[in-house]
């Protein structure tokens, strides 16, 4: 284990960034990252455990002012952001320019299509890099694109519902198994921490507990991640987000026609064939995930059910919103890059 | 209010039963209602408070043993079951020859269609006079049945899931409006009471806290009440029960494709005109309903989304699965048989 | 029932106004409630059921602007105050100058002594008539005060924790069985409501879900109205509040050496008799209560257990913290106040 | 790492053994531990991932019969019992007596007073036996017996509860600082996995969520452990035991008089010093420990706060019942037991 990579982590604070610290500070391959804070965010705390007093005891969790010859004097090879879209846009292209490798969790550049960003209106200092960055950007999600991300300088980590959602189409829709005239409904339903940090009166414990709500109904942003990566368009495709009295965890119930009649067991074997060398990905034999399974996991579970007609197909998947689907896919696409085991630091 | 009605509950120690024993204590045409414990059950407990201490200092809550002579003497007229499915089968017969009406909760009578029913396996005694009870029996759903209910010797109280989606799907399935090649999703998530109050491993704290599974996929005993009440065939209904980790409350999130392309405000007057003369459904003119808005009422609450194609369409229904889903429909359904205020008692 | 009392409610959109604004709606001897709100809150609804859905369908909830001529011009008699503390203390003076009969849910007017005012520290624009107002105030427990509750013009309702606390003291403390010597242990457990409903880091659900915090150890704002209403000294009273993950309730354990060697039916004896005429407060004979059994109603339940010494006490004591820690206690202060029953309204 | 040692598990299949098995499954120092089953318990499932889908794709955990002759083959030469009280009762002798060393995780051997195992109304066979092992016994506690575990045959791992406490009082009772004249209250708040994984009416969702409530007053089995490791007499303790609604974690909130006038600073120093070389115990400088700081760690989180008058302290302690309160701390032992790091397998 002759090197070891010095990674640095913009916007530790939130809670996916504290989910990528403390599984990066753990990480065999790895130095101690480097924890950056934007300006004037979360009081100025010095350090990551003031915040989470859970990390006590567990190593050194400073927090510093963000700064890229900070970076630079540490050496830092690769730069993971959890910061908002519009930072993350700002951003990216200066540390590409100045050598880095980008794992970026916001949606600043996951969607290839202009119409499916148009929902984020970015502003961009120069559109023409931009554009060009658009193209470039690898989706990271490693079951679909592992040799894209080997090589990638950018890697967008995909949002959590849209990771749920893929993961449970994509060898369908690959294998050209979706009856796309009758169209996909994903019924999807997130714990709270999905919602991030900041408190709102949405996220109020009075609001949430004893109580489920479906919202952004025929508009949330990550359908068009969906889209793009499972080939359907927007009439496609209904997807409603709904608000679980959780903390974390997805389960997405989605319901798809066949193109052509199968057997349960056949369609397990397409998913089985499909993620047969993906180690976070598990196809469940009989029965389906529950959201339990999978917590405190980087596992995406998936299992289906399919009527007697042999085509109205049932999926259901679910993964922890800020592991799965958000820092622990990070540090997935990080092995995929740095040709560590897919697996590792992720136990 | 010259005449005071003299009721009884068989089963009042389980939650429908507990609910409808605190409703009926309270309602303003009633005397108090006899409170019958099936033989061996809960213990022996004489009076519900000893169970639901919930209710010290609010009356009397005597529980005595089921006699048919002990409800002769007290003069009861109406009879709630809260009993297990086989029980309801097996006492309603002879209740009905003994002249008293029944509100039964179970799922004993609630399915005109002999392969709807298959799923219960109900051991009738006489199948003859079973047959023609189920026959006789009406569908204690007031919004779709007023007429019949006021009349009827036997309501059969619809199922809590049940009520959640059909009182959702009705107004559009009776006006044609549903694409029925293309089929509807039911989509439902439903609070722990549901599931009673027999400790099972299902409903330990620690399976239920911090989760979500879906369960019976494909073939939910509901699913025969929701074809039968809204004319569809089992080939066009999917209907996937979720268990929320609440006590109680009921969200169905359904999908229809119109049968032609409407506008929003026009599909929302079809169901304001379809329940303009029901006091317990409330049709939402923005915006849709959260399980916390009708939980502790007996509302069920409805609103819409249609996407841009004027065609997809995504209804929210909720209730409380304990109240409108059970004894409070139970209730709603006495206040219509008796010719009393369809609220009262219910408020 | 000539005469029907016409109120007013300042800061009806918090979660105690609200619940106050729903009892007021329902009670039998009220006109509607004038529903004023504060400049600048809320957004400016124009009516509680934008804010809070459930009210739906339940009757006009119009929100006005706070206005003394509104008042007026509406006949109201008694106005309550769900507002901040030092508004309380701004507007009292004026509305009693005006007439007006006054229940403030606020700290503003709960503390005779200026030692435990201090905590507060309010400005008062006269010194003088603030002075003569807090020796005027009523502490609106009707365990306790219902004589001077019934004259008076300002009562101040106690606050959700020393309500839980001073009935479960006040009976041995008046009999002068508590050794003072010895001191007395409130640990005390309370819903997230009673922080309000201001979105805060404090209340986001993924802090307090799953969770248990111990907060504002030795210095909380209820302990002065506990010391004051039972007859200790801060030297002999310990206060611990914890909030807990549930959304209403409160739950406290309470420590006390009897004065004297007493059997456990002798201590239930001492509360039966000192609650014998006081309907919302109910004694254990066997057991001790649970959250759950007072939740949304207005009782105060107690129940104890004592050790084999005779000497060692365990008091339980559970409310409602929004109704009998709030909005039910301040109905049941004007009931007492206007000589209705103190039931009334509250069922 | 020349040797790894064989372990075996018996009562896998419940909360705290699934735990065990988990930790011991990934432990550096240990081959895959054998897992055997009562029989009849649990029907007879195959493999602890047919139980616990969570833990598929992470390894073998087929279970198997238990049988001597069995772990004899596999060379076992530790044993976890995670059985019933009255098994581990039965078992302990025999295992000795076959050269093994155990780790028992239930009540049976904690207690050194026959007063305090009264409780327990165990039927010993050899009662000559059972009393020499009840003096052989070492409390498993690493924090305060580090050395006569190390060479222990038998140790009888802590309750959850009295862990949480034993850690809280300890440091103060050893330095003499417990005033106690005065008394200790231990008031305590564990999540629903500490009630096991039988369903009963206690643990149903809907008996637990939205409540509080306080059980086993006076009387608690915990109790004697806190007795004899903290060298207190009954009637210097009151301890009760809250049963909150979450799946796991403690905190207990204990207060005591000191024995002498301190400062906050040096009473943390007490702890700081008795703790120094203590891994798995954290004293905080500031504040007091939450529950989920250390959830799901083996962490125990101590704070204190003290009164203006220097001698009335509060302590608070955190820890997850299922880890430090069970499987978490069993390990420890075993750490210490076989001379490896007391930390490994437990990050």
């Amino acid at each position: 284990m002759a090197h070891e990579l010095q990674t640095a982590v913009l916007g530790a604070t939130g809670y996916s960034g504290f989910e990528l610290a403390r599984i990066l500070t753990r990480h065999p391959r790895l130095k101690a990252p480097l924890l950056l804070r934007r300006e004037g965010s979360e009081g100025g705390a010095a350090s990551l455990d003031e915040l989470y007093p859970h990390l006590m005891g567990q190593g050194a969790f400073a927090l510093e002012p963000f700064s890229w010859e900070r970076m630079s004097a540490a050496g830092v090879e690769l730069l993971f952001l959890a910061t908002p879209h519009e930072l993350s846009r700002e951003l990216v292209p200066e540390a590409l320019r100045r050598g880095l490798r980008v794992v970026d969790l916001s949606g600043a550049w996951r969607l290839k299509q202009a119409a499916n960003r148009a929902i984020y209106t970015f502003k961009d200092a120069d559109a023409t890099v931009a554009a060009e960055l658009d193209a470039e950007a690898v989706f990271g999600a490693p079951e679909l694109h592992r040799d894209e991300i080997a090589k990638a300088r950018l890697v967008a980590n995909p949002g959590c519902y849209a990771t749920s959602v893929i993961l449970a189409l994509a060898p369908l829709g690959r294998a050209g198994l979706i009856d796309q005239d009758h169209g996909v409904i994903c019924d999807a339903k997130s714990g709270v921490s999905g919602a991030g940090k900041t408190p709102t009166a949405k996220v109020h414990f009075c609001e949430v507990a004893d109580n489920l709500s479906a919202y952004s109904l025929l508009h949330h942003r990550h359908l068009g991640e969906i889209l793009e990566q499972v080939g359907l368009k927007e009439s496609q495709v209904q997807f409603t987000p709904h608000l679980l009295p959780i903390p974390r965890g997805i389960l997405s119930t989605i319901y798809v026609r066949l193109a052509r009649k199968m057997t349960a067991d056949e369609v397990t074997g397409v998913y089985r064939d499909f993620y047969c060398a993906a180690p976070w990905v598990r196809v469940y034999a009989n029965g389906v995930p529950q959201i339990q399974y999978s917590v405190n996991t980087n596992y995406c579970d998936l299992g289906v059910a399919l009527a007697a007609d042999g085509r109205r197909l049932i999926v259901i998947s679910c993964l922890d919103n800020l592991v799965k689907g958000a820092a622990g896919q990070a540090v997935q696409n990080m092995n995929v890059m740095y040709g560590y085991g897919e697996r590792e630091g992720l136990e």
